[in-house]
């Protein structure tokens, strides 16, 4: 699932997310709810209409904005304080203001407000943070119009299962459309996550979509559906891309590296997309050493397909029940991996 | 005519000015035989393919970068030396090595190597440039091999219009496939640049095409082809864009004014381009003041738009013999700009 911050998916159109195979994009609470305002969007006719996207949009809560990107945050039993990082203006953020927010935007999926737990962090600081989360989540529940738009409930709990457990427990208790998982990718080891991750999926009931928030790299994505995942958001796919890293099949292209100066192959000589079909990896290398937008445009929609067709190879295996297969296949083309970088 | 510099129109792709309606695009000669080099593009199969653009390409000389963006060019008989502005190296470049250079890029429309005269320049000074120029000219098409690709003289002469009868002669003496104007929009009043157009196109046969190297704003397009200009080249619809000014049917439009925050009209309501078709100009007034890419991009394709579509326009009226009668209502709708700043 891409991300888009500012009401777009940086760098490329709708009409190329379309193309390239997205079905929901992401749009940041926190982003909006600053610049240009929520209540601007909502007269405008609403997300989908201002950036002229007619398929599903999932909103984060703001919560991890406002935690990642403040260091003056403070939280209370009534909400988040905090200052915009725009300029510097007081503000603050209710359970229910995010909602409220959220459903200006008109998203499809909303995501309760929840606390982030820095790592490490000791079993009181993430008993309370889990709590309150819990508690906040309740509020959003309840505070919610009924405007057919779905609710997520955010897992905290911290690198403990056993508060996994009790925030899984409390938020079942209160019931939301779907589950995501946060509070990982946060500092801990990649086995920690994974393991936390397996760890919570497996509490969570079968029919809820399950969704891991901030992951992944393409063998966190494998490894994580794995694990019982269904749905993931990251900026990697189109960070990277503006940073000159192209994910293929085999590997990573670093695509300033010097070998790629005159070579006429498209980045993955397996690959579908737009970019792969029409140009070379030396055009590629020629613009992004001229930084050229063209560039970061053109890395952009070859990573976005890459993830968007990998979870889709997944969804059908796991449909096939050749999973294993798959997982089996997807690494032993990276071991062949003999001229990417 | 859109400009790419770097081997790309830049912030859009080639299938975007397809569909703007673009027949023909500029590159750069000086920056392509800086980077990548134009040996490169030749072993990869040509500009055609390296870029994606399988319609008409034209080249310039590489006259203008050398003397616009090095002071430390050097102009002898035998041709321009200079810095690169990349790394500083000494490099030289003869006529003959324009053509050369155009000639392995693969360019439809090749130009001779001139030479810029400053402005304002006396009377010796011109002469002596513009008779260099017309031995270059000489040089250039002696060079030239058969491969079936157009290569045009540039008229110099500077703001004496004894001078510019000179080039004409000495350039039409040699015979070339089209003549471009050069050396106007240097400095001088807008005035003296019509007058020198109008003079110079007046010298120069019906059957060729007339491109006036620079040129400009959409009025200076309007009164250029009313004194018989085929064609231009200038940077304006691209960097403007970029900048934030769109220019439209009724004067231009400044996106970061605050005026357009809530305005949910497109940037100009007449028009059909894909940005007007469906984006407000709150909208993208977020994306500038958001420094989205996505600016750049759909600005971009507004203003190439309006440009090609302007000339497009003119194309007809002059077909239909009603270019009087168009230039009328070009300005008549300028005059009733009530809401754009």
């Amino acid at each position: 699932m891409p991300v888009g911050t500012q009401a777009t998916v940086k760098a490329i159109t709708p009409e190329n997310l379309v193309e390239l195979g997205a079905e929901i994009i992401l749009a940041n609470t926190y982003h909006l709810f600053l610049r240009p305002g929520h209540e601007l969007i909502r007269d405008l006719g609403g997300l989908h209409r201002f950036m002229n996207w007619d398929r599903p949009i999932l909103t984060d809560s703001g919560g991890f904005q406002i935690f990642s990107l403040r260091e003056l945050a403070k939280i209370t039993e009534e909400g988040a304080s905090f200052k915009s990082h725009l300029d510097g203006s007081s503000l603050f953020l209710s359970p229910e203001d995010a909602v409220a927010v959220q459903e200006a935007l008109g998203a499809d999926i909303m995501m309760c407000l929840d606390t982030c737990i820095p790592y490490p962090a000791d079993r009181n600081e993430t008993l309370a943070a889990t709590e309150l989360t819990s508690r906040w989540a309740g509020r959003s529940r309840a505070t919610q119009k009924e405007t057919g738009q779905l609710l997520f409930g955010i897992v905290q709990g911290g690198m403990y299962p056993d508060m996994r457990a009790l925030a899984v427990e409390q938020l079942l208790e209160i019931g939301f459309d779907g589950y995501a998982l946060g509070g990982l990718s946060v500092g801990e080891s990649r086995e920690l996550m994974l393991e936390i991750t397996e760890h919570t999926a497996q509490l969570l009931p079968q029919e809820y979509s399950i969704y891991l928030m901030g992951v992944g790299t393409p063998e966190d994505l494998v490894e994580s559906v794995f694990r019982g995942v269904d749905m993931f958001d990251c900026v990697m796919p189109t960070r990277n891309a503006r940073n000159g890293m192209l994910f293929t099949s085999r590997g990573r292209v670093v695509i300033k590296n010097s070998q790629y100066s005159n070579d006429p192959r498209p980045p993955d000589e397996s690959c579908g997309c737009y970019t792969c079909r029409n140009y070379s990896r030396a055009y590629l290398r020629h613009l992004y050493m001229s930084r050229e937008i063209l560039a970061y445009h053109l890395n952009t929609i070859h990573n976005l397909y890459y993830f968007v067709s990998l979870m889709g190879a997944m969804r059908e295996a796991i449909e096939n029940d050749t999973f294993l297969q798959f997982r089996n296949n997807f690494y032993a083309l990276r071991q062949e991996n003999v001229y990417y970088t």
